[in-house]
């Protein structure tokens, strides 16, 4: 079971990583050490948790296994400890930023479909459980989820959740699937980064005294 | 079961609604088509969502049924491409999210009622159905909730749930009852944005340094 | 069963008392009556719901009793009422939410530990209790949670949870436990808040263009 062992490895990394962002994002609001750790903690479970939380699945992960939680908090503190560090590391950072993406993506794709959910479902929930840590990090640091106005990062996990689905709906060996969608996702991720890809944006600035 | 499918009918075209409204807001805070898509979905499935959450009653209706979901984003899709007539529009709007508001009061409780709870219980969960997709579109976009500000919409959902829970324990038979709430609903929104209806407002300014 | 008498009044003055926070709140944004009642009731609610949501121990207990919340939405009402008084009153009401901040961390502990999850757990749940009512109340009126900001709040849930959950777990009688940790708890507070306690700010300013 090497790819199991690989995929986790992978995905706490992702975890760390997402915590990372998290602490960042805390420091922007000049938060104390305690904000902190909790900023860290969500955007590193939010995702995984709201899907649980959608799917009724319990116990939920780290509420089973508190170890998860006490290194989420230890990577939010080693943050703030590097954090003069980081200009030089966020090329690195952002390359774990986007294996975290896309194994978050396939976890949850992968976890929806060992439930019994259906194909789109599954990759309804890949994509809560890639994005939704930064948006609920977004949303306590009172600021519009940038994953709603910057580079593909909620494509890049719909896209990669749904070849993991299609790879898997169609016969092709787990091992195969992870690691095919996991190379697609991050490479993906990179190149939007690289070139600045983005979606269309919905600029409509009329205003209606009115309308909700 | 004709009124079943009218009212069927009408939570449809509510929901759609909804993810219109939500797709509106998404365009004033300049978000690409995913968000949108996103801001959309919220807005239609948050209430509904959130009430089956708060209830534990699981599985949540369009993680059943995923055509939920693909007609939601069409439809947030199509507004993005319709907007421009939306100010020609928009009194036709305001008069089918009324008709959503109405419908969502009426069939929170309804389904409360169903799984057994309270009256009042029912009621509180038909404005949550009716008022927490609006409220999480506006926390994802980042400003106060509207409902908690402007015209009667929340209390149009508290008097709707409440009038169709109040027939329901006196024996009213069923269309009689969602037919005269939803009419109610409809009526009283309408007739709140007309004369713009509101609520007073609590205005508390007194700042103290150490109180939360 | 006095100490669970005792402990019951308290968390409903505690329960008041948040109410009464998310009012001011409210207010403070000038929101209508129903605005200040739904942010109340959140407010005083939120925590709780939260942790068992993330549980998944159901029915929620202000589900199971309506009167709950008929007591919370009075409770902010008559706060829009004495608004005037409030600042003769803010020392009177910082003592008040300490004891409520208090309570709620113990409480939230006390429960996962009866639902038989492990300490960690229960002391994560306790400060999910005592704090997330008024995150979630911020977030409602759009700002940055204060208790990541200022003095030692979230530090008090944390520690009071800990106490407790240290003397249940090395046999201590549960009267003592509670005395003990909601005496703490308060003491902790009302000197935080009076020699303006608070931890160390991670100040983190540097913006990287294409990091989330």
């Amino acid at each position: 079971m090497l790819e199991v062992k690989v995929i986790s490895a992978l995905w706490l990394i992702g975890i760390l990583a997402e915590a990372m962002t998290g602490a960042l994002a805390a420091g922007k609001k000049q938060m104390d050490l305690f904000g902190v750790v909790i900023i860290g903690c969500v955007t590193a479970i939010g995702g995984g948790t709201l899907r649980d939380m959608l799917l009724g699945n319990y116990p939920i992960i780290w509420i089973e296994n508190a170890h998860y939680l006490l290194a989420i908090a230890a990577a939010s503190l080693l943050t703030v400890m590097i954090a003069p560090l980081m200009r030089y590391l966020s090329r690195l950072f952002l390359a774990i930023d986007a294996v975290g993406l896309a194994v978050f993506s396939i976890v949850g794709a992968q976890k929806t479909l060992m439930l019994g959910y259906s194909a789109e479902i599954a990759i309804v929930m890949g994509v809560v459980t890639g994005v939704f840590g930064g948006v609920i990090r977004d949303i306590l640091c009172n600021q519009v989820p940038l994953i709603f106005k910057k580079e593909l990062y909620a494509l890049v996990a719909l896209l990669t959740a749904t070849l993991y689905v299609l790879m898997k709906f169609n016969g092709v060996v787990e091992w195969l699937s992870l690691s095919t969608a996991v190379l697609f996702g991050f490479c993906f991720r990179m190149l939007a980064i690289r070139y600045q890809w983005s979606m269309p944006k919905f600029d409509y600035q009329y205003q209606s005294d009115s309308s909700h």
